[in-house]
């Protein structure tokens, strides 16, 4: 996914935390007591809260993907999407596991993950607020107290790392008003048990991507193998399955229309808290900036890779994923262009300057807090532009590589975040997996045009003292020419090279990267000041906006930051636009519906045939007089909640978040409880597939399972 | 709209009569008595079973549309697209009605409907089969059956129409198995009283036609004026307001999702005792092959006037028409590929013919209804080839010249129908307005490209001695240029010449008519023949099927025949595709998100203004919380039944049909509960545009209206 734009980091203005928004740190949970009273939760709050306590106990993270453990023996469920690639590093021409799916009979026949399978399981969560900032004084400019906080997250990683075991991370909360240890047991030996063949497990695939109707069985299961001490250990046949402490119990008994749910999983990233400001700039300038250049981009690519079949291949996944940016952006800006949401935040923000204004105190806060947003917008904009300049995979690997070599002469604790020793294998990954989306010509036609949109930014994207540096259009194909970073061999041979001999190189891109280092480092450097004064500033705003709901009775969640959260909703239907209502069900006849024999549209021969058979067996819904598929809720979920268990008011998993629906894209800057929906699948579809589809029994046996009274 | 295809005009096997299926007779409703109640309709059946009392007494027909009467001084309501012809012919440059609206504060403001304006109040319906059939022998071919018939019926009608103002029909029902006299008071002086702006009661125009979510204000209201003597009588200033001796009162204390409705209107033809192979001809071979056909035509005329913008005008308004029947025929074909219809009718007519079996008698009449079915599929796909072949605006005039020529030989009682002197003028008026339509090269593209197809068509699609009659394609363009037809005095100046002198041209479109006129009296012929004996079997069976029926307590509805008729069901919404629900209601804030300001999605800024501010008066529904626009019902309708009385159970006016959904389309074949829905205008949507948008604050006092208790 290229990075197209940064998002101004800071962090704003009141959301009101009632209803189904909040994506709420376990610890907060009691505050909310009523309310998950009053939607139906039957789980006292005090117990979700403590995380060494079912259900929580069996909430796990897969790093960038949440799951849940399903038996006492490791095995874990997660989404099909999140065990990708796991299914793909062992499917073989012969062993299609994607297209066929892939089921371990046995323990025996269960398939190494790979290296990028682990399964984190948190342990422990301590307030080290007073920690981190122990050393911070306010004479410090923002670089300074950036440099400060770093190093004090790095000793308190160091210490609680005592063992190979444990990950441990220090991530701000409100940024920077609390900071949590977190540590988590990381299992890195885990296996694939069970995935259903691509087609019903990616029903629909992109083309239904954030849509609803949805019919995917985005499920699949892994197991958490350890040593036989029961610690994490390498991946080996002597290790034994983990004995999971707590799991979840399957309920088959169902849900419908209206029926509160728990989710618990590790949302990634939401902006819940900006400043009216911000939120113009990212309607009317960022987002449309952005689109406008994915488009223009993707119609180079199109062009340049026309008549070249081989061409078009090798930057099909670049493709795809710009394509996915693409629909999440356009979906931003049509929220946007739906509801004023600028409009709704500046009544929250006068409200709550209003209140501030009669608190006792010094009032420079929010003139400050402004004039760092506005910094922060102005340089967010040269960051755009930057990334825009610098397009074309040649012009990247060239930069990476010096400066790679810059930072090697530092001492490892000393080099920047991405280019210390333990980054060195992916760094190398990156540059030798280039080869597999890299054609010459169309990388110029690239780097060719995107110099042309540039040239067209308004001022305020263009990054001082770049524009001098960079080559004119008519040059670049001899830049081009003059690089033999376009061979992998060549690209990797400069790995290790010292910084001089890098600057001392002819090649015509290195020579280039070299030349404008001093910009992007600058770049940097602002960055770094800014964001060390936003960590200063915003916890105080934040501190205060606290302060403001308290006053009101009302607990205030922090943005996602990809720790464990809770959320709470109800099973729920919701208006794309009038006289339409969208779900809260799909069936497995609108498979059938859906299904045209052409990907992604292609269901299993033997799932249509079940369907067609009308073989519902325990998994009937009473209402629907069929067998649910997918479902909505009105939880408040975000990237990174991927594969959360959905849990009925006892704490039994009844589905797996996966997706949210097209309308509930802006959801990330502000929650509309009336259009924001998180599309969970029904684990009766699930459980249905495996019973009368894939005949998974072993499975079936090893989950607890609670089946609908007769 | 094109003839481009006969529908087999037989008539077959059972559809169940249950649940809110049926376009019932209004003598009928006493035997759905229980229906009627279970659903929550207070009116007595008796009482709507009666035509001179109340409310059935004040349901009017305008002629191909249905209205009401919503006052005691001739007030109608009907659809906006209804009373088009009389905004149109009303409307200038200077005075754009279309446009703008139109508006009379004062009964002497409003403005002459034209001719083509009628209201027809029914007044008497008399069963009279047994004098329609007091002359038919068991020895009649089909031909002699269906002469006699014809003579009976225009004796019955000149005894009923003594007098200018009434006209008297006797339409036949269940295909001949009874037939009734139906008199109607003809109001000739109808004049325009209010009609919204276009872009209010045609918002959405031709591309939301069929579709759901709906935003129109389908609304009208003429007013129908007769002589000081109370009866009809010639327009004349000196002509009264008709004392309509029952009105609708209108309810404006709305309507919620589930509630009971009553629809009484004329709707025109509905199929549904077809048997399975009339449908699966249909479904297979009919519709297939009349969707090619008008793509194709539609291809010709777009590439034929693609470099010439005159042309192109020339044929809008006929590719309009061909759209319009090509959506209607798209909709018929998904509807068959959604459902399978003939599969059902199967099991129908299986069970049908498993208890006819077991009844005592002659077992002949299935088998003879099946060879005539047959013998009917087989003469309508002969039909749909000469309708192929003869495509093309000079032949279709030359051979109608030839025809009238003939026909004005015999004396007028004698002559076909469409070719007697009433007829004259719309001959006349139809040659003279092809000039509007018609370019000589567009028309030339059109009939070789016809050839071209009507070559390529099926065996069984071939006319029985036509093809050998039919020019070749190379011979085309010398026709255009041997012919006068193009001009339009010249066509016109063939009206009263005789078939000899029209046998005698030299003109090449008049010659071809003369050479192919044979082979289409063939085959009226032909088709006489095949009717009379439809008409001699179709009744046994369907008496067979209504005795059928009644073995299980159910009544049996007749095929729409453009009578009046009543039906009813309840307000609901339905499921397009699984996970996705349409409806019940709009609101008018659906206005304002589809409003793009560009026709058709231009809304009046008045109408805007008031939705912006809210100003929702007395008509907030308490569950919408605002203005509810359309909504749908399960009533059962089609075509004619625009304008028809959407009435409570009271019987009090709660909306106006003007539409069906696109799912409903198969509904001429099989009313499908699950998905057929009836699109109706909210009378609280016309009552709030008339008080806060229009201020037609003298029709609103005119009309008893029920407003919402407090």
């Amino acid at each position: 996914m290229l990075k197209y734009l940064v998002i101004p980091a800071a962090v704003l203005c009141a959301t009101s935390a009632y209803a189904d928004e909040g994506q709420w740190q376990p610890y907060q949970l009691p505050q909310l007591k009523s309310e998950l009273k009053r939607i139906g939760i039957a789980i006292p709050a005090e117990k979700l809260a403590d995380l060494s306590k079912h259900p929580m106990s069996a909430i796990v993270s897969l790093g960038g993907c949440s799951a849940s453990f399903v038996s006492d023996a490791g095995l874990v469920v997660t989404n099909h999407h999140c065990a990708y690639g796991a299914i793909q590093r062992n499917s073989t021409p012969e062993h299609n596991y994607i297209a066929n799916g892939f089921l371990a009979k046995t323990r025996d026949a269960e398939l190494p993950g790979g290296p990028n399978t682990l399964v984190y399981v948190t342990d422990k969560v301590e307030n080290v607020t007073s920690r981190v900032l122990k050393d911070i004084t306010p004479a410090m400019n923002g670089k300074q107290r950036s440099d400060a906080v770093d190093k004090a997250i790095k000793s308190l990683i160091a210490e609680c790392e005592s063992d190979k075991s444990y990950r441990c991370s220090v991530p701000a909360f409100h940024r920077g008003l609390e900071y949590y240890r977190i540590r988590q047991m990381m299992i890195r030996d885990v296996r694939l048990v069970y995935a259903p063949a691509n087609s019903l497990g990616d029903f629909g695939g992109d083309i239904d991507n954030y849509e609803w109707p949805r019919h995917v069985g985005d499920y699949s299961f892994l197991r958490a193998y350890v040593g036989k001490d029961g610690r994490p250990a390498d991946p080996s046949p002597d290790n034994v399955p983990y004995k999971s402490r707590d799991f979840l119990v399957v309920s088959a008994e169902g849900l419908k229309n209206g029926d509160p749910v728990l989710l618990a999983g590790y949302p990634g990233r939401t902006s819940r808290y900006k400043l009216p400001s911000e939120i113009r700039y990212a309607r009317d300038d960022a987002y449309p900036a952005k689109a406008g250049e994915i488009q223009s981009d993707l119609d180079v690519i199109a062009a340049a890779t026309k008549d070249s079949e081989a061409s078009a291949v090798r930057y099909a996944s670049v493709v795809k994923s710009l394509n996915n940016v693409m629909k999440k952006t356009r979906g931003l800006m049509d929220g946007f262009a739906r509801k004023d949401i600028a409009a709704i935040k500046d009544v929250q923000d006068a409200e709550f300057r209003a209140w501030y204004a009669r608190q006792p105190g010094s009032k420079q806060l929010l003139a400050e807090l402004d004039a760092l947003i506005a910094a922060d917008i102005a340089l967010s904009s040269e960051e755009f532009g930057y990334s825009v300049a610098t397009t074309g995979d040649l012009l990247k690997s060239a930069s990476s590589l010096y400066r790679l070599a810059q930072e090697s002469a530092k001492p490892d604790a000393e080099r920047e975040l991405g280019y210390q020793q333990r980054d060195l294998t992916f760094i190398k990954a990156r540059l030798n997996r280039l080869e597999q989306s890299y054609v010459g010509g169309v990388d110029q036609a690239r780097f060719i045009a995107a110099l042309q949109r540039y040239a067209k930014l308004p001022k305020a994207m263009h990054v001082s003292g770049l524009d001098a540096l960079l080559p004119s259009v008519d040059a670049v194909p001899a830049l081009y020419a003059q690089s033999k970073l376009g061979d992998t061999a060549t690209r990797l041979s400069w790995v290790g090279k010292d910084a001089a001999a890098v600057a001392a190189s002819d090649d015509a891109f290195v020579k280039l990267a070299v030349k404008i280092d001093g910009v992007s480092k600058s770049l940097i450097e602002r960055r770094k000041e800014l964001d060390g004064n936003l960590e200063r500033v915003i916890p105080q705003y934040m501190a205060a906006v606290i302060a403001w709901k308290k006053s009101q009775g009302k607990p205030v969640y922090p943005d996602a930051n990809s720790t464990l959260r809770v959320t709470y909703g109800t099973v729920s239907a919701y208006s794309p636009k009038d006289g339409i209502t969208k779900g809260p069900f799909t069936t497995i006849e609108g498979i059938v519906e859906k299904n045209t024999g052409k990907a992604p549209f292609d269901a299993p021969q033997n799932l249509l045939d079940a369907i067609k058979a009308k073989r519902y067996g325990k998994f009937k819904d009473p209402v629907l007089g069929t067998v649910p598929v997918d479902f909505l809720t009105s939880a408040d979920t975000t990237g990174g909640n991927s594969g959360s268990a959905v849990m009925n008011k006892n704490g039994e998993l009844i589905g797996l978040n996966f997706d949210s629906t097209y309308e509930s894209i802006t959801k990330d800057w502000y929650f509309d409880r009336d259009i924001t929906r998180a599309i969970h699948l029904d684990i009766r579809y699930m459980l249905w597939v495996m019973a009368e589809v894939d005949h998974a029994d072993n499975l079936l046996k090893e989950m607890t399972i609670k089946y609908p009274k007769k």
